[in-house]
């Protein structure tokens, strides 16, 4: 399980940990295939773990899941006009549809089937609007069946070039949503109400802490009325772009034809929005994080919430201690808590203690016969801290440690991220602050693209959201960051993942 | 949401009263993308709680859930042969990554880009052992990394010409579990296992009982050893392959160089075996207790466990009935269930028992204002029967008929299979009973490919297993029931799905 390189230190070079992190969690791996990555099990639990949490908050809100194809005909995503131009350049198409011996030998011993080709090509779905408007087309008739709200849980295709794991791969795994309503305003409703469902999943789960806001016209999604999202900002003061909520308006609706019968009798089209998160996040999650030992998992979304190092010299001293740690295995996961029980005989406790902090592990219970002897057990948490605590109450002892590190994290994250945003500074500051330290620089935002334009190609820095007014600086901005021109609504920029 | 058309009755037409039933309880909808379904919120609850059910078994026994690429190098599937064989005619092919503008309009206005051709073309996964056995060739060094028990819910495409909803589609849901050990024993006990969690799964939730047994080697997994598999009978006499566990030898290991160094030193090919069920097996549901009034849902699986449907003429009546039903709402949910209040009032009560009923949901109460002066509710069930309930023992009194129900299902299931097998037939008789009534034949098997093509040929039937021992017949057939040769084992044949 250990891995011979080390975890290259943040400070050196962040995109290595970042990929070190990954490796000695075993969170996932590269696949054989170009930008695709595998998830192991250790990245695939906290992606169960997260899907449990925020499929719970969406039921609960009225939501339903389904299932649609894979697969759209390619006709389809032509159309929307902005839809197709968005996505046309990343799409993986299938054209055929069997394969044939060709009497070669190894990796030649196959070929594509000529004849098997399709009448018309299907495109792997890079987002499914428009295969869920030509069943909504059929489903919804009358103003009773709004409004219809459902999410399906589904891997995508997006063909990227350059790709990371979890923040950017060919294929990825989501969430989303596509509602549709009698009108804009229960649109508007449901895509602010998602955004609030996101920031309180993230914030509650993930501890990461995240701005809500509106995206600008030229980073909204493609084929959108408005995009809202959810941006938090990485230890390397780049910014993620943790989910997005749309509101689609009657794009969707007017180009697949979606009408009901209003309570009047009339024939409209619905208003509808889509939203969605993915694996990306465990990327947020382990950025928001992680130290130079490895990665430090929230604990409501720890895959193990509680290692057992159980520590002994002699075979009496291995028979107790282990007999305690399976009793205190067993009562931690009586109260619904993820436990390891560490026996191996092939590593030293110190080894292990190195082991389960790279993986993230939130609370290392360290057995050991001195500690018996005084009906003590050593508990340390992964963010720092070692207290010896009663045996009795070893269970209390635990939760109260992983609610506490829970909300740590989030409060140190927040922390983090408000010491690395500026507000009020003006051009040469704002220059300054992104190609130095970065973080989110808040301004004054002239609404011109060409402006927007400017300072993304001269800084690499673009417009995360419009801040929704919990956010924004106190004082009202006046005027453009950039150029001075009237400002008509404060803006953060930070350099983007 | 009631549909115009009526359900066909079984007797009449029993692939017309399936699709009916499937439509009239909304599990699935066709899709514009040839042999795609849609599966609808109704259906989708079904696949989640069966996953939900079957993912705790497997994780029980030590299964964990990772995340593999749906692509895989085309190359990949040339290296085991009989696997490749088995897919070639069936595989989505993908060719390019990107779309382009014609400059036509409507339907043409986008075209496959000729520039984006991939150097080596990517199948859609028809299963994933290819690329899974080239990420075991990384993981795996050590007997200390074995066995490595991976399973993973994923998306599925093959595609077939002839399609049926849940049944066979060209896309479809499933996990799959892909297993490695330090030897064949390992193995075997494995697939052996997992077999087991199968009959269980299916016969304690679904209510569905299964044979278990071995397939003949015209029957076996491309690329397997071994396989093992679950068979159900329909309604109409026909067989269901409900889930399948493969021991595959070291046919992959040796595909894809998966060596391990033994405890003793040397270098070993792994053990593997693979294992599947799909949403296939919402189509066995169905088709095993569904009436001709629509779905009969078993309750563990039943989305709406419970419809409560309140009764009243004024008022006033509503107002009283109303509350009731939703004190009964709150209370039932307490204890766990899965309920639905229908407040509807632009429909009749009768009219509500309907749809209900065609839904599949297991209770309805029916609360009354004559009821509930006498302190009652009525208690109706899918499956037949009616009677007055106290309302303050309410919850226990529906708990009782939701067990009793899901009892009662297995058992009149049970019952209905074993009075369609007949055993020990002659030639005679066993083609007599495939074409006429149908069911389970058992008899005597020589153990010849040809014997079985010919059976095949003429009867369309085929062995779904060579049972295990608690399914087979008391007298030991000495002799093949087709060509009076030796018996090897006793088989039994159906026409299947």
């Amino acid at each position: 399980m250990a891995q011979a390189k080390n975890i290259t230190p943040r400070a050196k070079d962040f995109s290595e940990w970042y990929t070190d992190v990954i490796d000695h969690a075993q969170l996932a791996d590269y696949s054989p295939v170009r930008g695709a990555m595998v998830i192991r099990p250790n990245g695939y639990r906290i992606w169960e773990l997260m899907q449990r949490a925020l499929d719970d908050m969406l039921r609960a809100t009225g939501h339903r899941n389904a299932y649609f194809p894979l697969f759209i005909p390619m006709s389809f995503l032509a159309k929307e006009a902005e839809h197709v131009e968005g996505f046309a350049k990343e799409v993986a198409v299938v054209t055929h549809t069997r394969l044939r011996a060709t009497g070669k030998q190894g990796k030649d011993a196959i070929a594509v089937d000529p004849t098997s080709a399709l009448e018309e090509p299907l495109v792997v779905r890079p987002t499914s609007e428009t295969i869920i408007y030509a069943m909504y087309a059929k489903w919804i008739q009358s103003y009773r069946d709004l409004p219809l709200l459902l999410n399906q849980w589904a891997n995508i295709v997006r063909w990227e070039l350059r790709t990371r794991p979890f923040l950017r791969t060919t294929e990825f795994l989501w969430q989303e949503g596509h509602t549709a309503h009698v009108d804009e305003a229960d649109a508007e409703r449901e895509a602010r109400l998602i955004l609030g469902i996101y920031r309180r999943f993230n914030e509650e789960w993930l501890a990461m802490p995240v701005l809500t806001g509106l995206k600008t016209e030229s980073e909204k999604f493609a084929g959108a009325l408005r995009t809202y999202a959810i941006e938090a900002l990485m230890q390397d003061n780049k910014a993620i772009q943790a989910g997005t909520s749309h509101n689609l308006g009657q794009n969707f609706a007017k180009a697949f034809n979606v009408q009901y019968q209003t309570a009047a009798g009339g024939l409209e089209y619905v208003w509808s929005t889509s939203w969605g998160v993915s694996t990306r996040l465990i990327g947020g999650l382990i950025m928001t994080h992680s130290d130079d030992n490895g990665l430090v998992a929230p604990p409501r979304l720890a895959p193990v919430q509680v290692a057992i190092v159980p520590i002994w010299k002699t075979d009496e001293e291995k028979t107790q201690v282990s007999g305690v740690g399976s009793r205190v295995k067993t009562d931690l996961e009586q109260a619904g808590l993820r436990v390891e029980l560490d026996l191996r005989d092939t590593m030293k406790p110190g080894a292990k203690y190195f082991e389960w902090e790279a993986m993230g592990v939130p609370v290392r219970l360290e057995i050991g016969p001195r500690d018996l002897a005084s009906g003590q057990v050593v508990l340390a948490r992964r963010t720092g801290g070692k207290a010896s605590v009663p045996l009795q109450n070893v269970t209390s002892s635990v939760t109260t440690a992983l609610d506490e590190i829970q909300t740590a994290l989030l409060d140190a994250a927040r922390e983090r991220r408000e010491k690395n945003s500026i507000r009020g500074a003006t051009k040469a500051q704002f220059i300054e602050f992104i190609k130095g330290p970065g973080g989110f620089a808040y301004g004054g935002f002239c609404g011109r693209p060409s402006c927007e334009a400017e300072i993304k190609q001269q800084t690499n820095a673009t417009i995360r959201v419009l801040p929704d007014p919990e956010f924004r600086s106190k004082e009202v901005p006046r005027n453009c960051m950039w150029c001075g021109a009237p400002s008509i609504a404060e803006a953060v920029w930070a350099q983007a993942y």
